[in-house]
């Protein structure tokens, strides 16, 4: 997330309530997670763990709850809890506004566009040309949808990331300030949950299409004409890359990539990143054949096992 | 789908822009899916694999990407591109109209029936007697719902087909002219999604309960007095008798048929028809007692491995 | 489900159109299921198997369809359907009563929370402090939401139990006369479907955090500090205790109890009550472990077959 200005660490220090290492005039322009950090961006980091990665990566400042020596180039915001001083630049920069009426004033609708009754349009969203947004769709603030976008009754954009630290005093959510973004040529279905990026873009590529009953979590992106059927669940922060078919009732989890053209047969799962070009089957996956192979074998195993006796 | 009226040949010549082969006269009276085509209606076919199976169909025009010989007693179409032809029949007969109120004025609402707030009903939608329907329930244009049926909030009733041609340029829907059908003494629950027939209806029996979250995609014919438990997903074109008992999380493709009084077990799924009076297990399903030996098995398969070393 | 007021067991009786046994002015205060029922309560049971565990239940009048003694300190209702006379009660106690509106003037706002628009909220619903309900969310009549609520856009709260007694004029539904009870801190996601106890209450506990997509039948029970993924489905009457971990597309029965601290792993499927304080995976679900073990067994399956030939 970007803010509408470029701002100095001073005035970001001030925001978070953290204490700054460095010039005071140094400028920053956004707040971002680490695996889509940027130049400029504000990056927090809690664990001892993840210090080197948040202290190495593209960020410009590192909240951390460490007093570090500063990379070269960099500044830094010491804080006892970065988790909670993140949230304070979220809140700050993208509060929740409560909607005054369905459609906000501030949305922007594109030619021949047409939004049937009892749609909910946030703040700050943008529809492009020639789409049709049935009746009861959700469009959280900021979302931007492309054109020739159709969206069936019922579904969701931009609902909060499930995203939350586990205190003693409870589980406290990490406050989204991303978007979805729909890209041109987009379909989805009825009832769909696409939630937003927690600092960047949830992605649905040019041309993909989506049933019915699909959740795509955080930070997730789509790419370009994928095909995904009913039910299936995609976590955050994974990749799917361009002409994947996913069949029904599939689960991803989160922070992996599927490879271009991949095909996932119906209630498969998937735990770690896989090759495209081939088609998977299975709960964990494995290729189509050596599932089939798997599945014929147990069917054997109990006259196996009465013949070993 | 039928037409208002009976059209002559070269009147659908027109409207497809296809070349017509056969009396200009002839009478066509719909369109529909080679699955459901009856004696009047146009077809289309664009694979040689089909062709036969087209033209030896109870449709009495086919419209087809080749110069054939015509059938007796039959019509042609010859077209490059069937399947957009095809669309613009759709377009043409059920062409999209945006509502402009929430309540479509068309809409024919029976005795007793209690439509709760911010319900969606569309265009010449006709729902019976003694029903309820729940806020936030979406039902598209076309729909028919009969007596004494409850529809639970969030349900959506008539989303499109998810149907798609792989082009170069990418997916090219397929237009849905059909309908969602629901017959008396239906209970449908909260969030469900019922897509409408390509061509022809997608229809819950008499007496079916339906939990929450489940998905019935486009020209599925569930029967008489079925139970399906929640978040259970059935493909496309695909018949489930009477008295079908589907519990939770299922899948079932697309084209088969689940014969009269089968038990799926929850989480299992099918992927090929399956006989009625059984009771089955797994994915893909086998019968119970089977899956059970062979979960049996699996338990004992460590260990007899350490054995064989 | 309690009366507003107690009544005497000939008032009940009338009601119920049963004759009774036992003292005409004997108090009656509610009714319930049998696995939540108190002191005081109607009770109905149909089936000799479960006739001894009804009339030793708590329950102050036992519904029944057979002249059997009285218990001690109780009294009975006879009739040749208590189903349906239970029906009758829940009925009369808790009749349907359609809005007249969007928001109930019954219905009780706290301070600081924000309603979004397209939001239904039912009769006598209570909700706390400082909640956050966003657009097209359903709330049906009677639920209770606590503070600190996040309630993401089209979710369900109260919809039907889905309880059916099999006739062979078709399924009869238990009218649900329960509620949805939220806890303090709760976050639900979008597109949830919770639906109301049968005559008791669904709740969902204190700190517990809900993704989107997921169904919480009728009854159960979710303790407090509990995390559940997308997709997950929970049946009835089941106990989910304080701080489980349910990831994405679980599916679990009904009336079973998940134990403290236990955590399920994607797609699990549990048919029995489990220990707390482990780790599971699997449809059945199995220790992790054991699972890993099996899955590294079934991949050396096929060549072990081949050797053995």
């Amino acid at each position: 997330m970007k803010f509408p200005k470029t701002y100095t660490l001073k005035e970001i220090s001030q925001i978070t309530q953290a204490e700054f290492v460095g010039d005071e005039n140094f400028s920053v322009t956004g707040i971002n997670e680490i695996h889509v950090v940027e130049h400029g961006d504000v990056v927090f980091v809690d664990h001892p763990k993840y210090y080197n990665k948040a202290l190495n990566s593209a960020a410009s400042v590192i909240l951390i709850n460490k007093k570090v020596d500063c990379p070269k180039g960099k500044a830094l915001l010491i804080s006892d809890d970065p988790f909670r001083d993140f949230n304070r630049l979220s809140n700050y920069f993208k509060p929740f506004n409560p909607a005054n009426k369905s459609i906000a004033s501030s949305a922007k609708i594109g030619k021949n566009t047409i939004i049937q009754p009892q749609v909910f349009i946030g703040n700050n969203v943008v529809i492009g040309d020639n789409c049709i947004i049935h009746a009861h769709v959700a469009i959280y603030d900021n979302c931007v949808i492309g054109n020739d976008v159709t969206i069936h009754s019922g579904t969701i954009l931009g609902a909060d990331a499930f995203y939350y630290k586990n205190r003693p005093t409870g589980y406290d959510k990490l406050i989204s300030s991303g978007r979805v973004v729909i890209k041109d040529h987009v379909d989805i279905g009825a009832n769909c949950t696409i939630d937003k990026g927690v600092t960047g873009d949830t992605i649905i590529g040019e041309g993909s299409k989506l049933d019915n009953l699909i959740q795509i979590a955080h930070d997730t992106v789509i790419g370009k004409k994928c095909l995904l059927a009913s039910l299936t669940a995609i976590a955050g922060c994974t990749i799917i890359e361009d002409e994947v078919t996913i069949w029904g009732q599939c689960g991803i989890v989160s922070g992996i990539t599927i490879g271009k053209k991949a095909v996932l047969m119906a209630q498969s799962g998937v735990s770690k990143s896989i090759a495209g070009g081939k088609i998977y089957w299975g709960s964990p996956v494995t290729e189509l054949r050596d599932r089939q192979r798997e599945l014929i074998s147990i069917k054997k195993l109990p006259e196996l096992l009465k013949k070993m006796k």
